[in-house]
């Protein structure tokens, strides 16, 4: 049956009973004008939302209904994690042109929820609309951190150690392979484009750590160091030489002849957090990566601001970190 | 200059400009991975999203970037009311294809500033994307209840008072010449529609009497009146008798051979109150009406559910009420 088929309130009638097992906390949510919220005592909420529109996030062809319905609300809860908050509770905005099939929007509404319930959080509410150009979803995503304990992007602090978690650079190869219709030759790669994982559980260990600032890589790791430098008055040094590389991404980069440290660098999409942290915090760093079994990777330090943000290469010059990463207006950009 | 030119990043830091004035009291605001709030102790909040796109919700040539800006924040800030919450913060997403102006865009920030001033709340952070296909735009905003007061739509009991604020269908009409291309025929209508004002203050001041239930009028009376039965289990009746009708819808109805009980029953988008009283605040109500210079008229009751929900006509006639109201799905439902 196609969505305009069904109709719109049957629609959401439909939605409404594949969120509903994740909402239970919540005293009043979808069905209502608004959904209520109750932010514990000594607790501030924090919230984020993104847009993800087909043919510019995304192509049908790439993932099934239910990872675009997990990565739309993971992309959000990463921008949580960032901050060090647990997630509570979110929205979940779709527009679609009514000639899809039923089953394809529901199993988006599945992935949402399935990544809700993994995370301990609920859908409680949102928005149907029509939609003259495909696919149009809109998350928006609240948590709560202990208050005045939110880690932003202002708080880094000369002489930290700028960390990085996992292997950046893996999500934009993926995302060129996808593009080039060869998603075939790493589903590894791929995964880690369609299927990013929030660092829930990192983010709110190292907000109760006290590390200096955080960001989760979205537009990629040289552009995201920026923006810690820029909103923290800092400079910055990074090293290629303490860069964790992922091995299917180097065999990858070699098939296709791609720069593995352009991919790390420019690559957006990974949804791992960079943050930086003085040296006391160290051991507790290299602690949580034993117990979260995580790679956490010191890449370099934090500098004064007059000092730039520089890039120590592969070949052991340094050079001014250029400005990589993704600009939705600027096609040539990445 | 177009988007394109200016790139995303700079595209951000302007908008950050216009929306720094409305964001003084947040502790963390646009700029970082997310927005930090505090909910004042014994109060709880409350959330709502909406989706707005070019060519399904507004065509450009209707109304200006500003008005766009202004109607997109009225509509969430709309829910809010019929909550009976006060407004404390917004976040707000932007995908456009690069190709636009900045000027208009920014215009666009601009309404939306205005009017979060107007009301007492902030614009704190979004989202910016490119776009297939023209402007999308999403609004996530977020107020304060006094703990477990919110008015759901759920709370209406048999003998309630059904009451609506100001004079709906009159938004309907404006759509309606818009579409025809007959917005100069009546620029209150198109106004009506273009520039809908949140009942936030009577929202606000019924919630504190005790209203039963309450919805903003977003899908057209009748579907929206069903919303309240449906949700409180219960019928209504409701007189076409006792409807307030604006003078200029008539004007232009009979004009234009439009159905002026269509228009007002089936008309959504008025962003006027519906809302259910006992008699015991019938006094209120009226001096709340004299206070606020607004219109709030009693149209109908709260009936028990197995006797469903009824219209009286202006003939005198009573017969079901039929569903009516937009569905984006079904181009021949309204």
């Amino acid at each position: 049956m196609l969505v305009n088929q069904l109709g719109e309130e049957a629609l959401i009638g439909r939605m409404r009973d594949i969120f509903a097992p994740t909402s239970g906390g919540v005293p009043l949510a979808i069905g209502d004008d608004a959904a209520v919220m109750t932010i514990p005592e000594d607790r501030q909420a924090v919230w984020t939302t993104d847009l993800v529109l087909e043919g510019v996030h995304f192509e049908r062809s790439w993932l099934t209904p239910r990872d675009l319905g997990r990565r739309t609300l993971a992309v959000n809860l990463s921008d949580l994690a960032a901050m060090g908050a647990e997630p509570m509770s979110a929205l979940f905005s779709l527009a679609c042109s009514g000639e899809e099939k039923v089953e394809i929007l529901l199993n988006v509404c599945h992935g949402l929820a399935e990544m809700a319930l993994e995370e301990g959080t609920a859908v409680v509410g949102g928005d149907t609309s029509g939609s003259g150009a495909g696919l149009v979803l809109s998350v928006a995503a609240v948590g709560t951190v202990p208050e005045g304990r939110a880690v932003s992007r202002s708080g880094a602090s000369v002489g930290d150690t700028i960390y990085v978690t996992a292997y950046p650079g893996k999500a934009a190869a993926g995302y060129k392979l996808l593009m080039a219709g060869q998603g075939e030759e790493s589903a590894a790669l791929c995964r880690a484009f369609i299927a990013p994982a929030p660092r829930l559980a990192a983010g709110k260990a190292l907000a109760e750590m006290g590390v200096g600032a955080m960001i989760d890589l979205s537009d990629g790791l040289a552009r995201d160091l920026r923006h810690i430098c820029a909103e923290s008055g800092a400079g910055a040094e990074i090293s290629m030489q303490r860069m964790p590389i992922d091995p299917e991404l180097s065999r990858i980069a070699d098939q296709q002849g791609w720069s593995v440290e352009e991919l790390i660098l420019g690559g957006g999409e990974d949804y791992e957090l960079l943050f930086t942290a003085g040296e006391e915090l160290a051991s507790g760093i290299a602690a949580l990566s034993r117990e979260l079994d995580l790679q956490i990777s010191a890449i370099g330090e934090i500098w004064e601001a007059g000092s730039g943000v520089m890039l120590i290469g592969l070949n052991g010059a340094s050079k001014p970190l250029g400005i990589k990463g993704f600009d939705h207006f600027h096609a040539d950009a990445g």
